[in-house]
């Protein structure tokens, strides 16, 4: 078995199967560029989050999914109805869950550089939850609540404890700066959080919530710092409390990532929510639910996107495998974070004997636009179908059109 | 004076000027995040260039604008009218472009990883040429051509001298690999190029053209660099000739930038086109045209992104202008290119006693998504708009609609 096979894809007679199903045929079907997505996998995830919570927590896990990764309408709904909360970071993000049948009251709206416009849409939105990122922020929305008199407006804190990780400088989104030195935007430093607290229900808000999110594409050597980070917001909460708030909600935010790479350890996350459970029981807070907010988790290896191989070039002894699609307008991930690898298979002929190391070769009219660089696989053959695996989550939402290439269509099976 | 003002942006008391209009008056009129492009910037940009062909040229130069910089329908209408051809890599910009008003004799189509699809709409349209990209893509379009029996097709080869140049390893498109080790995808290698020609004229092409692109972002460092390289494609033109085909064209593609940075010394444009025009001349080739393929140097500079200040913020000591647009969704270029920098004007304060250094925020949930790090400028307040410069090319065209952001509106003045 490959290191890459799981429920939703796997390998018969030397084809990939995607959730049972022949890929090539998929793509015959469909056309390709395509992107395959798997409700089975989706809600396969969302069911080990879910145990989790019932196994090790006395207080209701809310799972709010954080809909940036992939806010394909039928993946939506299908969370929807299965019970989980939503990670909103825009107006039109809210707007497009509230459609897929969310109430506003299972909406958590995180805002960074947040808007008078923005904030006009999120008040009109009655029951909806709003974070507040920054002290600033508390002053537009009290400017702009002026026009909403009598009306209950719910807000949470979203705090920057000091401590960040991720698997890229762009994916550490707390702490004073980022690795590369980037000074990073989010949240509300540890010294301020309580007077936030204060002013909120100063000026007639309702802080209900803390929330953090410290980074993305954990791996299993992330644990440790991850707790260290989950004990600083529990202290944080008992300060909040002991100030004389009560906090409906601690949300821990998103982080926990799959499997992009052989070499990485899965993130322990049943026994990361084991850990927050057991933690927040101990410190003794009146909290009434503990919140995650998985993104990656939930979609990205329950999705893949299917290329076409149209030739092998030969060009200075390198080869490569020419695709009809292009990475900005599919899997833009490798183009934008430095680290970023999706395995790619030959769902063709998965295995054989005459392997060599191919770079896959995006349509674009940019050298960077390669799926994957010197990867070793069965020589392609003008016809055969590759599959570009984790493409799940922010491939189609990172999308663009650029050199007017079409962004593919999906499908949900 | 300011190193970055020109004919376009400029100061008068203390506010930014953009085509003679305040910059602060069309973000109130039209909303922001706005691009504003301007009309005469890029009359100005095409005729430098043509004045260059006409003062040093013997031959006609074909100005062929790479509509992926920005395929905005006004601009393209506006070159059209000029006189300008078009470069287009996928087969929406050809049909873009015919709907702008250029004749398909006026068209280059430049792709890579063609598909046979791609190759089936371009072979409909009577009078376009082709760039041949690799050998293999021949065998693609011999098969594909049994459907357009009788039916005369213009093709020209890109080949790949071996010399690349550009400011960023994703911005190198020649050579074997990129200085980051990224195989290079493009065109053909040296030793085939004559057996291409052979081969397409056998096939019933009618083999019209040599063209070659080594990169983009030229600042003058890579002037000599680039002379090497059009050495080499005149030597290869002469031996394409002695193999006894006719040349039409020879096409240097793009390459030269803006001063994106103050530092920067400016690629010397009419230099170059003056060297080639004389290289070629001394060579004794018979061609009849000479090609060069602005992007960047046509339109970056005739565009501003203007944002809108919601808050400043401050945070472990980081001061950041939060403001209502995100990278992704408008300049991604720094999102993408780890060198890639834009200048950023206060246009409601330009200059002023009380100056921060600031991290300009975007609204998007990435760490990455700053449209500049720690810049000095005045400090902005709420309401105050900040301009993006150089926001003319592949900024609207690389957007995408990451967390559910609109695209901001354009407007060509």
């Amino acid at each position: 078995m490959n290191w890459w096979e799981t429920d939703f894809v796997s390998v018969r007679d030397n084809r990939l199967i995607i959730a049972g199903r022949d890929a090539t045929a998929l793509a015959e079907r469909y056309g390709t560029p395509l992107y395959v997505y798997g409700k089975d996998r989706i809600l396969d995830r969302y069911g080990r989050l879910d145990d989790a919570f019932t196994r090790y927590s006395a207080l209701p896990g809310r799972i709010s999914y954080a809909m940036k990764a992939n806010p394909h309408m039928g993946i939506l709904r299908l969370l929807q109805r299965r019970g989980a909360w939503i990670d909103a970071v825009s107006p039109c993000e809210v707007e497009t869950a509230l459609k897929a049948g969310f109430p506003a009251e299972r909406i958590l709206f995180t805002g960074t550089s947040v808007s008078r416009a923005d904030l006009r849409f999120l008040f009109g939105v009655e029951g909806l939850t709003i974070n507040i990122d920054a002290p600033e922020q508390l002053d537009l929305m009290s400017e702009v609540r002026n026009g909403f008199p009598g009306r209950a407006i719910r807000v949470s804190v979203r705090w920057n404890s000091g401590i960040g990780r991720g698997f890229n400088p762009k994916a550490i989104t707390a702490g004073k700066r980022s690795s590369d030195g980037t000074p990073i935007k989010f949240g509300v430093e540890p010294r301020k959080v309580v007077d936030v607290f204060a002013r909120a229900r100063k000026l007639g808000f309702q802080p209900v919530g803390l929330h953090q999110h410290i980074g993305s594409g954990w791996v299993r050597e992330d644990y440790g710092m991850v707790l260290t980070a989950v004990d600083r917001m529990i202290r944080k909460a008992r300060e909040i409390e002991k100030a004389g708030f009560r906090l409906e909600f601690l949300d821990f935010g998103g982080g926990f990532g799959p499997r992009y790479l052989k070499s990485r350890g899965l993130f322990p996350v049943e026994d990361y929510i084991a850990y927050i459970s057991r933690a927040v029981a101990k410190a003794g807070l009146s909290v009434k639910a503990l919140v995650i907010e998985p993104g990656k988790f939930m979609v990205s290896d329950a999705g893949v996107l299917l290329l076409g191989v149209e030739y092998v070039k030969e060009s200075y002894g390198n080869l490569f495998a020419c695709v009809d699609g292009g990475t900005f307008n599919t899997v833009p991930r490798p183009a934008i974070y430095v680290s970023a690898h999706h395995e790619i298979v030959n769902a063709s002929r998965v295995d054989g004997p005459h392997k060599a190391r191919l770079t896959v070769a995006g349509n674009l009219c940019e050298t960077g636009d390669v799926f994957g660089r010197e990867r070793l696989m069965p020589l392609p053959q003008s016809g055969d179908v590759l599959a570009v695996l984790l493409a799940g989550a922010y491939c189609r939402s990172m999308a663009s059109h650029y050199n007017l290439r079409p962004i593919p269509r999906e499908v949900l099976i």
